[in-house]
Formats: structure tokens, sequence, C-alpha cells
């Protein structure tokens, strides 16, 4: 595993085509702050086309204005049907391209990984994912749409995976711990 | 239906992860002719998140460069599985929201109707397809790639769809023909 810087930005997003939630987590080792925890609401946005624009712009708007380093994206892999997963895809696509473009590194995380990360159960439902969210982080129980938990989760969830320990990357065993944290051990 | 522009840029697409077609065709009143002809390789690229990332910035480049007017995209829309159709939704999203974003218009044609239009016969062979092409412009007929005369057919579509008659919009009677054509009648 390689060293990681010890700050990242994490941006979670949970793509849909009508309502896509996001999320802004602060990392610093182990600690980690919200934030932004917001949605784009598209629902009054009739033609398809209007919605991948905005998508789109509020994306690359975001990126701009925070910096984040790292795009952490809900995504699942099997759909209902073909079109929704293509649907599905276009909303995807624009948001990983985008971050991509900007240097970010981009993960995808299957909604079970998350579910299993956060709860513990890769079956928890969204208000059991949000109640867990709203014990680790100071934010409202009555967060409007769960879309924007969900966002959060996802973010979470990247954080999660990929903690790093004794502030630099994990040590599977002494020699390496000793190797990594040389200025810890007293000679 | 509207009065069109006379003269109007086409961008046609043939979206794939692995190889893009992308042509332009420059349409004034009826006649088109054939700006550029081409693909985007991606086969050499591993990652797909390096492919994504290169339809993002070529697709951008390409609008940057030629300044077209419309989109016209090759949409099926029924594939073989959802995992096919969400990494093709996912091309289609980047090139779809770049094109939206730079204010051009954007049409999507099935496969069927590309075709049809081209050849008269739905069902007719990217061979066909080509050859007809290659009869209608002055482009040769050993293309490397049937991915770019797939491209210039969707733009060749959408071209035989929109077609101005008169120099205006198609009057589909004497009296929107009278209304539309006032400078052409003797009074």
């Amino acid at each position: 595993m390689e060293n990681q810087p010890t700050q990242q930005k994490i941006l979670g997003v949970d793509p849909g085509t009508n309502i896509m939630g996001y999320a802004l987590l602060n990392t610093n080792l182990n600690k980690s702050d919200v934030e932004v925890l917001s949605v784009l609401k598209m629902t009054k946005l009739v033609d398809p086309y209007a919605k991948l624009k905005y998508i789109y712009e509020r994306i690359n708007g975001l990126i701009e204005q925070y910096h984040p380093d790292i795009l952490a994206i809900e995504a699942p892999f099997y759909g209902k049907n073909v079109q929704s997963m293509l649907k599905l895809g276009r909303a995807q696509g624009i948001v990983i391209a985008a971050s991509l473009h900007a240097g970010m590194e981009v993960y995808e995380y299957s909604p079970r990984k998350i579910k299993q990360s956060i709860t513990g159960n890769g079956n928890a439902s969204k208000e059991q994912v949000s109640a867990m969210l709203c014990r680790m982080y100071p934010i409202s129980e009555s967060i409007e749409y769960l879309d924007a938990t969900d966002a959060l989760a996802v973010a979470v969830c990247h954080h999660l995976q990929h903690k790093v320990v004794f502030g630099k990357s994990k040590a599977t065993d002494w020699k390496s711990f000793i190797s990594q944290n040389s200025d810890r051990i007293v000679k």
C-alpha cells in the first residue's frame, strides 16, 4: 500500500437523474468532518437533456469551488433494466469524467459495500445508514433528502476503506511498521 | 416546423468505449460536405477511467476546434445486457453533456433509423451504409474504421431529416408555402 497524503477532501456522489446527492468530507488521518451535504434537484427539469447539462455544469462548479481530491461514487452494477442503466450510466459518466479531467482519483462502491461499511449490514435500509451517519457526524437527523446522506455514506465508505494507520500507510507487521515509523521508535 | 439557419455544422458521433467514430458535416441548404471523418482509438487504454477521461477531453477539444451547431449521436436503445448499456451510457453521457454545455442542439437516432435513412433499408450492414456514403461524398472506400462512416451516417441522417426546403422550413401545403415565401410570390 502506498503512502497517502494525510489530508484529503472526498466528494461523495449518489448519482441519479432526478435527485443527485453530494457531500464533501474532509479527512485528516483518521478524523473526518462534513463540509457540505446537499442535493441537486432536477425534478422540475422535464427534458432529460436539461438534466444532463445541469449535472455537467454543477459537478464542474462543485469541483471548481471545493477542489476535492477524490470522487467516491455509488455505482449499482445491476439495474432493473437496460433503459434505467443507460440513463444512470449517462449521469455517472458525466460525474466521473469531469472528476478525472480535474485530476481527481475516482472510486466506485456498490450500494451493498457502502451499507456494509457504515452499518455492518449490507442489507441495511437508507434510514439505518442515515441514522448511523447522524451518530458519527453533527448532522441533522431530519435531512430533507436521504440522497444527501447516501452521498455522504459513499464518501465515508471510501474514508473507512483507506484509513491511514499511524499517520502513514497501514503496516501489516512490525517490520513494516518500524520502517514506516522510524521517528516513533525509541532508539 | 420552425425556420432553421441555412448553414449548419453537424458533429456526428458513434460512441463506443474502444473506438469512437466522429464526423463533421457542413450543410448549406440541401448541400453538404464532409469536413472531418475520423475515430478516437482507445483500444490501448486498458483502464476504463482513462477512456472516459479521453472521451471528455477529446469531445471538448473537437467542439472548441470546429464549433459545431448540432450533435447527432447514434443511440441504441436496447443492448445485450445491463453492463454494456451502463458502459455505453457513460460514454454517451459525456458526449451529450459536453455538447449541450457548448450550446449545441442534440439529436439521437437509433441504428435502424440511420440505416433506413441512408440506404432505405433499416437492416442494412455497416458495409452497405459505408458504400452508400462513398457514393454520396468524395470519401475513400477504404476507410480504415467503419466506426468513422457510422458517425458520418448519423450526421447525414440528421441532415436528411431536417432538410431545408425552398431555403426555409418545409411547407406541407400551398397556404403555408405562400406564408413562408412571400418574397417568392409574384403579386
